[in-house]
């Protein structure tokens, strides 16, 4: 039996503002490092430990990472970091405030967004700051692969390439995995590895900060997964 | 011109209670956390930021790397850690006090333990608690390189393959390189980019907490060096 733990990193600060976020790489709030370093405390409780790490490219993951790692005196394990864990590309949405664009564009059509897999939000463009092409973590990335917004669905198409050339690899070699990302792209992981049809994952929302252990059989199909307290 | 920036560790809690570390993994005292801090700021200062990033598989090492990446904003690079860049390996001094240990064997003794790239500290056994094979992180080290005890040239001889085979590849690849590793792991990489004699290698003390640049040609000879201010 192999068990991987997913992390949804803390709070951060635009979580805090109630706002889109995306690939905008805002910083923790206050109460997301220590969500980060409870998540850590209940690692260190229920004698977790791990052999390999993966994040995204954003700080709020990363260093919800380096938090736990740091309270299970584990920062020395390697650290893989890729833009396929980024959040979910939230187009011309990232920065606007949700609670002002439902207003706007009324509150169904803010939950179809946010939640409905085949929904995208409205694209931006590419001479727009927000154009990840703008950004020099993204500077290898080919054309195809920068976004101008995605749902669900894509995100899963850039989430899955890696869980199976990165990730999996790495759980049959018997190492233990903890992957920490974001409330989207692992919305993504979760319905691959749990099949979950698009109602479900619709419905699923995971908690910032709380371990997530899936636990997988030899063919990496689930067996069981739970919320660490 | 490539340039590549060395940085030692601030402070540890050993360094200010003055004992004999090696590869016990203390934390950063107080005050280390404010020289990499104070280093992250000279960086940013100077406009310098980095595409990869090397350290050891010792925290006092990767909390300054991380300390430092926070400040200039790029906790994003990728980020390797590898026993090769740790500390030199004290022996049986590890945890010793250095002054006590000077009252003991005399200080010119410890001087010679200290800075003469032959004089090896007494060994420990392979059952002593500070033998690395019995430390999770050092399992996938073959037997012989497990070290009882090392002076410089051994040190040397374990950093020099991974910057020749890991550090020099990224160099060459053009990108910007920092490595944060320990007084004795940089000393060894110096004496040998730098062609340092013994005596020189002897005499170099490098302060903790200080970016040092080293300028390299095409060829990785050296064409200057110096600290950032």
């Amino acid at each position: 039996m192999k068990k991987i733990v997913l992390i949804r990193h803390g709070q951060s600060v635009w979580n805090l503002e109630n706002r889109f976020t995306g690939w905008t790489d805002v910083d923790l709030s206050e109460n997301g490092y220590q969500e980060a370093k409870k998540a850590g405390e209940i690692l260190k409780k229920h004698d977790y430990n791990f052999d390999i790490a993966f994040t995204s490219l954003l700080k709020r993951a990363i260093k919800t990472l380096h938090i736990i790692l740091e309270d299970l005196d584990h920062l020395w394990i390697p650290e893989y970091k890729s833009w396929h864990l980024n959040e979910r590309f939230y187009g011309a949405l990232q920065g606007l405030n949700k609670a002002e664009t439902a207003e706007k564009y009324g509150a169904d059509q803010v939950y179809k967004w946010r939640r409905d897999p085949d929904e995208e939000p409205p694209q931006i463009g590419r001479d727009d700051e927000r154009f990840p092409g703008n950004d020099l973590r993204y500077q290898l990335l080919k054309p195809e692969e920068l976004p101008l917004t995605e749902n669900l669905s894509d995100t899963i198409a850039r989430v899955l390439p890696y869980w199976n050339e990165s990730i999996v690899p790495a759980i049959s070699r018997n190492e233990k995995v903890i992957i920490s990302a974001h409330g989207n792209s692992l919305r993504a992981l979760i319905k691959y590895i749990d099949n979950l049809s698009n109602e479900e994952v619709t419905a699923l929302e995971i908690p910032t900060g709380v371990p997530l252990v899936y636990e997988l059989d030899d063919n990496l199909q689930k067996i069981r997964h739970y919320y660490l307290e």
